[in-house]
């Protein structure tokens, strides 16, 4: 068996550690960097040790951003009575790129999962909760909550927690000024570009069941 | 558009520029770091930093490694009399985990390929020429140099211009006790587990060309 070095092994081993490398895509990327020079080396070390000391969790909505509260929370040009609850962070860069949501987050940072031993106190559920309740104290009017999980089995049964948990909530208080919560689920359906004939059963089930009329 | 925090977008980056690393990718691997301790990034931090300054180029073989001259050069078990070339340093990786060699290596760092302008001085070809002539004033015998490049395009170039090279090496100085030079090429045809059918004709040309009796 071949030796390798140190610095390399070490390097190969935290490549590896990330999710969809494998030791042969690892090995790959250690090799290529040795060829790279080493101001770029240490500008990407940076970013890595700085990644998370120069980010902090919104308090509000829990994104990852600069300040706190994140830049959309303190926005007041926002919708400030619908929020969008979504998995990750990433999620709402994916979100914010279509430019048609102009309303309020709350990132779970995860999905019920008990496989993983991911439970509902593990994940940002009962931070939404609290948020929601926060309303029934405001101005009144429509407070609608999007549960924008992915379309996964764990992902939907969060979506089917939370919904739980936020009727629940919506009934134990009753004040006279209490918001009225709505409750909607992203649509689900074909993609766009997508071809009937390679679609699963599901997604099909679920277009019929989602058609709107044309 | 979404505002992405400034420490993110910079590791964004820097995953971007490695090798069959998108954009998409880079964002998924960034967040996902996200949810890592802090001394596992500052391992990985440190593992990128000290990747160059920890290895050295073995001054006769060209090969990565931690000592100069190299562990393998550095091996009297080792058959001196027969060099590898390869391409990089990873080849060597792929090679010596065969067990089959028991030779010596020589690392090219790259091949000629002359639409990026890599001609074959900004490979280690010059020095490989020396090194075989350097064996001229050694105790004589069979000098075997096996070109293992790629079989691409570049690859078979840079072989083909070893080869040519070498020869006129071998003839310019033609001392009494010069060793006999013997320039190989690895074998080619079809790879193990392959499917005749789906096999490409140069590969099938190859084959049958080097058909060996059984």
């Amino acid at each position: 068996m071949a030796r390798v070095p140190k610095a390399i092994s070490k390097l190969i081993e935290s490549f590896e550690k990330l999710p969809g490398i494998g030791p042969k895509t690892a090995q790959r990327l250690t090799f290529y960097l040795l060829h790279v020079p080493q101001n770029q080396l240490e500008s990407f070390a940076q970013s890595l040790s700085t990644l998370k000391t120069n980010t902090v969790l919104c308090t509000v909505c829990k994104n990852v951003g600069e300040e706190d509260p994140c830049y959309i929370c303190s926005d007041p040009t926002r919708d400030q009575k619908t929020i969008m609850v979504v998995e990750q962070a990433l999620d709402v860069l994916a979100l914010e790129r279509t430019g048609k949501y102009k309303g309020l987050y709350h990132v779970l940072h995860g999905a019920i999962n008990p496989l993983e031993n991911i439970g509902p106190e593990e994940i940002f559920i009962s931070e939404l909760v609290g948020r929601a309740k926060g309303y029934e104290n405001g101005d009144g009017g429509e407070l609608e909550i999007i549960l924008a999980t992915n379309p996964t089995m764990e992902g939907n049964a969060t979506a089917m927690y939370l919904a739980s948990q936020l009727k629940t909530e919506d009934m134990s208080g009753a004040p006279a000024r209490a918001v009225r919560l709505k409750i909607s689920r992203l649509g689900l359906g074909l993609p766009t570009g997508a071809d009937l004939e390679y679609a699963d059963d599901t997604t099909l089930t679920q277009a019929i069941e989602g058609r709107r009329s044309f």
